[in-house]
């Protein structure tokens, strides 16, 4: 045997050795790892009640457990979409998907198609779903899929501020206060030079362009927006998440040059994080699909696909296409749900002898549902006597965790509140609501 | 009837108008709709054999149909894994996953965990198949999810770069070359003013902190790396994406600060677009979940789901929890599938008597495998003679299309070709690579 023969084979035996270690190592591991799938399991049978508010914030480990204890705090600082899950559960097996291990393998979904990474079946859901419902002209608009509206809005931003000019002005992002609380962060988060968050629309009064977001309705506050700079040198994008039925009228089809819409807000699978923009400009999507291709090369095809058969099953149904349809359509649901919720709070808050307000909302006729409807926002936005001054923590001091008003731009007398959490949570919400009378301390703690 | 009821009326007798007037086009539209879903239809029965080479480039609409003709380009710029897909779809039931229309629906993935849209069941496959594999310590570290690995590395970037001082200096990140071509793109995108791409860690000479990505094996060139600037100021983050048995000998388990692996190139799943990080530091841990937060609310569920059922299924069979055992293992399978290519590539390049080169890979002992063996990466990092000066046209002109060096921060006598294409599709690349003989142009071009 040569010298490096010798040395090779006694590399090897080391190995050996060490691997036969590794192994009695891995019969020790073997209990660890059967416990630690014990312990997946049982979180994931608890995710749902785990996530729906009995617990402080997300990330925190200072709970466990589902149901509402009267110690515990309520969660409303999200919109977790948790009121929605009862009609999914039951909705039958038209909205299941089953995907084999060797299928959606490749980053390419249609090589036919500019937005290479859109499953086809979900470009048609979402063109068969807008016409059904009305609200968001698609004919001859390009469709592109993201992880969740707030990458399309990051992607939005690129398209519109990236130049050929490397040493521009950051583009100035504005939109009228309280606007979206992530709006600023997205902006903000990696001091981009391309754009630069400016706060307030109605206070702005930068010269050249501009980026307007318009949210409508808008989150926090449920009203239908238009945007207020109105310069010829600026972009607005409307971010239409919550221009579903059960929220509000349908008005109109709108038909603005970029639009962007989410899963998460339309049928509550937040999880998923689909969200898609509908665009008129074929350069502003060939910019949108490059910025999604360089920062996460494509969006999950399981999401895509699990997305394109609940919303294709949801046109099937109101078509007839499918054989079982169900006693209640999701967007007549889905309606009925927040014209509940919407009336419980509404009493609620009057029973509260003037502590909180709720903004006015005013009848449509929906061309939807053919009937004449008023806004049910997916978020409370709640005012508190001005003397009160703080409702985010007014609402804390009694174990209800919302999002207060200055960051949405606005002063802390408001606070937002998500009105679409699970029942028990929300019937509690209402409980510590009613709870919040007299004997209010001057720096609006309650005694 | 009061005036406002009249006019309520008028209106909503013209809604109804409209309405049926919507509902005749729906039914001209239904025709359309269905020749619609019969063309998804067909791209989706299409879509492996259009992803997969025989079209010029992604989102190019100039060819369409299965199958590698004579006179169509190969595309093998991407490193698309689709040669793992035959395993996957013979795999069996246990590698399939169902999922109904009310599971996976929430933001929230686990509230007793900090990276809180992190499913439980991923987190326990994801260190089970560390554990088997031996090639990354996972004990008593983080965890983090991503959509893909690419938008974990934006995650580290952000998590070392984001101090408490606003007008710091952009931290700046380097990579050895040849480097993956998409790290500048990545890095530089939104002109960030956190950090930097300053490209070539070799020539770097800024003082002050730094970020130094470490591939390895190497994108594009499968060489087994370290860091190379080594100054105390520096963060170094490991990107492993190909530190598995198909590729490489896994000599020891990787046990740094920041490691990063993808599903798309450990399994073949690059459609799900499923990464994760594997971190010491809580800190970097907790701002890496914040960047994933603010910039897409976490990561889609079903993904994370397909995938720890994949990876727990994998690790199920080795380990021989699951009474049906396939005859073969994904990782020998893999494997055996890398040495098999690169034995008739290493022949092709032989026979083309010099005109292409590969680069050496030393021998090694595997601790996973026991054996011998030597590296197998999943791209061919081929270089032309001196004299052809154009490896990426070199190979155009026989309608191969790869990507070139100067992408990767070299010379373009270099040439970057996946190795993981469609059998088909890698013979005909094989074919057309041998036909590169003689009649060489004085500019590099094939007569």
């Amino acid at each position: 045997m040569t010298d490096s023969k010798i040395a090779h084979r006694a590399q090897k035996i080391e190995s050996e050795r060490e691997r036969t270690e590794r192994r009695g190592i891995y019969r020790d591991k073997r209990l660890e790892r059967e416990r630690d799938v014990l312990h997946g399991e049982w979180n994931s049978l608890n995710r749902i009640s785990l996530s729906n508010g009995t617990l402080p914030a997300a990330g925190s480990s200072s709970g466990s457990g589902p149901g509402v204890s009267l110690d515990s705090s309520i969660n409303l600082d999200q919109g977790d979409p948790a009121l929605f899950e009862e009609y999914w559960r039951k909705a039958g097996e038209r909205f299941n998907v089953a995907i084999g291990g060797g299928e959606l393998m490749s980053y390419f979904s249609n090589l036919n198609s500019m937005c290479w990474f859109l499953l086809p079946e979900l470009d048609v859901s979402v063109r068969r779903l807008h016409r059904l419902i009305g609200n968001a002209a698609t004919e001859g608009r390009h469709v592109v899929v993201g992880t969740g509206s707030t990458q399309l809005l990051q992607a939005v931003l690129y398209a519109l501020s990236s130049g050929d000019s490397p040493d521009q002005e950051p583009l100035s992002v504005v939109c009228a206060a309280p606007y979206y609380s992530c709006y600023p962060e997205v902006t903000g988060i990696l001091r981009s030079g391309l754009y630069k968050w400016e706060g307030d629309a109605r206070s702005f009064d930068k010269d050249g362009p501009y980026i307007e977001l318009v949210t409508s309705p808008n989150n926090p506050d449920g009203s239908i927006r238009g945007p207020v700079v109105n310069r010829g040198d600026g972009k607005v994008v409307y971010d239409l998440a919550y221009y579903w039925p059960q929220y509000t009228a349908i008005t109109h089809q709108a038909d603005h040059d970029i639009m962007l819409f989410t899963f998460s807000k339309s049928t509550g699978h937040a999880g998923s994080r689909i969200g898609w923009a509908i665009l008129k400009d074929r350069e502003v999507a060939r910019k949108m699909i490059k910025f999604m291709e360089v920062t996460s090369i494509g969006v999950s095809k399981e999401a895509q696909f699990r997305a394109s058969k609940i919303l294709g099953a949801i046109c099937d149904g109101y078509e007839s296409l499918s054989p079982e349809v169900l006693p209640e359509s999701f967007f007549e649901y889905s309606k009925r749900l927040m014209i509940k919720r919407w009336g419980k709070l509404e009493e609620a808050v009057k029973l509260g002898g003037g502590i909180f307000s709720l903004p006015k909302f005013s009848r449509e006729y929906c061309l939807f549902s053919t009937e004449f409807t008023e806004t049910r926002p997916a978020f409370a936005w709640l005012k508190c006597k001005e003397e009160l001054k703080d409702a985010e923590g007014l609402l804390r001091a009694h174990k209800v965790l919302a999002r207060g008003g200055s960051k949405f731009g606005v002063d802390p007398t408001f606070v937002r509140v998500s009105m679409l959490s699970r029942e028990d949570v929300f019937d509690a919400f209402l409980e510590r609501l009613s709870a919040i009378k007299g004997g209010i301390t001057s720096n609006g703690s309650h005694a």
